[in-house]
């Protein structure tokens, strides 16, 4: 009653076919675009006729979506305004619905388009209205924040959380534009530029060291908009090649993926205190300890991770909240990272290069080593106080 | 303050990157899958290793779906069964987002698959879960009607209904593997059984003159599952070519579409008191009038239609409720179809091929012509009753 449903005995088809049509995702960097957005967004004739859709939070809603949108209805288009809730909480399956009948009820064509005015959580959010309302429309990311604009809007991934996690549903769907104002992180927090600046560090440190070097040369206001587009325009070059090459991020994307595992269970565990890119900080530090105890590391790596997150004020330390015990359940939520003892993690052998091992990135690491690694990086004392502003 | 918004005003891209990968549907044609479908699931080791989700209705639940879990259960596969309403309800965002929940409370991980065993409606919102689940887990297609065997699971588009119109919210998304048994159409309604002939005949009218010879050279019980299997065998093998050519179905895909337009209007307009084959019958049959006027066809091709629906049974009037007024009213939800002043529809030219014009197969119709063959075409008398069983 148990005979192997094994390839072998599988039934042969009778008829397959294969489709999958290249899509193309343009990065716009251009100063002033959201004062000005009409030629940013260089919509086709067709979506010009349409009705056109402007997503955006109350936060990012207050400080620039009423120019953003007067603008365009001045050249002549038909603009509604939708604004989500801030925070996680607009990723919801709930308001995703309630979004989805605002915008049949404006009256939605083919043609139109929606575009996404704010962070990481209005561009995830947009991005799966897109893909999914008349089988997919037009989606343009206008990112607001440093991380958005080094790293989320600049990828395929949308998503929404379940009541049961975040990011489970979700979809891979390519914004025809990105557009890219660095005048607009002038009103951001500092705290959140350093977060930004956590993903830009992540690129250097995975896969190209004169990144690093330019990182740490960079002395001064960590606001300064020159330094800024310019650390922006690198980080796009080197994730625009990794994307072509692998959109889900599970082989050579792997770099994508550097100290999120970690951080996403120390993010996760010491409830969301940690931004994504200061998370993503204490990850890579672990990684890198982690990568040394493996001997795949030569000995620069563990101090120049210190050096640099040090120079951008992110935290190196797992917080003093969180022990291995909790990491480690942390990473157990990491679906596509646990393994039965241990994690497959992305580390770091040199500068610029992630360690292989039989031809892959994804390295599994025994949650012993794992355990070690955040015991020693645990921060000694209160928490919270080791990542004061530094540059 | 109107500067033309034009392509060669459009901000230059800083970068852009390319993707898309191909995905392989494999349709299997087996007599006994239903009962034993170990074998045609042909899952892979990983996926065997992971729960397996099969979704079904009320009604082909009650028919097939224990037997086929039992059978999976027995070679050593966790499987959960999940049983939606009957009928388009089943579509809505609201019993979508109960299923996710549902999924994801039982448990799934990321080599996961999801079986669609039903009707059109059963595989549209199985697709639908698949497609955003972990931003896409394995999908397979058990279809349990011939509408569904040879037109709907043989497909990437995947469907929810929104309050505002149906199919609004959907998603291009490839099952790996369609499996069809026709056994299962043993219980099926003869007026079902036709209803699928509906989507044959349209393969055989707009793409191939001898599968329109073959139809009509068949006599006999509608019910010869020898004769259904052989006849959807040679639907798969052109609709499988059209979908390896054009996925979204806006070019050569126009095949797929003839009658559609029209039929959509029709089944909507009479508030779907005719089955979808039934209304894409009449839409055919409407084409073919629209065509001959426009002075596109040939004159064998009119009178070819006619017989080919009458031959099964198949609806050849608008129904008598139904004026050209209101099929045009009909035809104004149609946003792909839809002009200004008509509606571009696929025309056959002659037997098995599609008319062009200027290169294209949407040809635009004035709504006076389609008024004129829907006035033409309306049933004479009380309605419904034109279309007796005859094979």
């Amino acid at each position: 009653m148990r005979p192997a449903p094994n390839p072998a005995h599988a039934a042969a088809p009778y008829a397959r076919f294969q489709t999958g049509r290249p899509v193309t995702t343009e990065v716009v960097v251009q100063r002033g675009a959201v004062r000005d957005p009409v030629r940013a967004l260089a919509q086709g004739p067709e979506a010009r006729r349409s009705p056109l859709f402007v997503l955006t939070d109350r936060t990012v809603g207050a400080l620039y979506a009423h120019p953003f949108v007067e603008r365009l209805r001045a050249s002549g288009r038909t603009v509604h305004l939708l604004i989500m809730p801030d925070g996680e909480q607009a990723k919801s399956l709930t308001h995703y619905t309630r979004l989805v009948d605002a915008i049949l009820q404006r009256g939605i064509d083919e043609a139109s388009e929606l575009v996404a005015l704010g962070g990481g959580v209005v561009c995830n959010v947009t991005g799966m209205l897109a893909a999914t309302l008349y089988r997919g429309v037009g989606l343009v990311h206008v990112p607001t924040t440093l991380m958005a604009q080094a790293d989320a809007a600049i990828s395929h991934k949308q998503a929404l959380n379940g009541d049961h996690g975040k990011n489970l549903v979700g979809a891979y769907y390519a914004p025809r534009r990105v557009v890219v104002d660095v005048e607009v992180l002038g009103t951001l927090h500092q705290r959140r530029i350093r977060d930004g600046y956590a993903e830009i560090i992540k690129h250097g440190l995975a896969q190209d060291p004169s990144l690093t070097e330019a990182l740490l040369d960079h002395v001064g206001d960590v606001h300064d908009l020159e330094v800024i587009e310019a650390m922006v325009r690198r980080t796009i070059d080197l994730k625009c090649a990794m994307m072509a090459q692998d959109p889900t991020e599970r082989r050579a994307g792997m770099v994508l993926q550097y100290g999120h595992a970690i951080g996403h269970a120390v993010e996760w565990q010491s409830g969301f205190e940690l931004l994504h890119g200061e998370a993503v900080a204490v990850g890579m530090r672990v990684a890198a300890r982690i990568a040394r105890a493996m001997g795949l590391a030569d000995a620069a790596v563990e101090p120049l991770h210190q050096r640099v997150l040090d120079h951008y004020g992110l935290p190196t330390h797992v917080p003093h909240c969180l022990d291995a015990d909790a990491v480690l359940a942390g990473l157990r939520h990491d679906k596509r990272a646990r393994l039965v003892d241990g994690s497959r993690l992305a580390l770091v052998a040199h500068p610029g290069a992630l360690a292989m091992v039989d031809g892959e990135a994804a390295i599994p690491v025994p949650d012993a080593v794992i355990a070690e690694a955040v015991t020693r990086l645990r921060a000694p004392g209160a928490r919270g106080t080791q990542w004061a502003s530094r540059v």
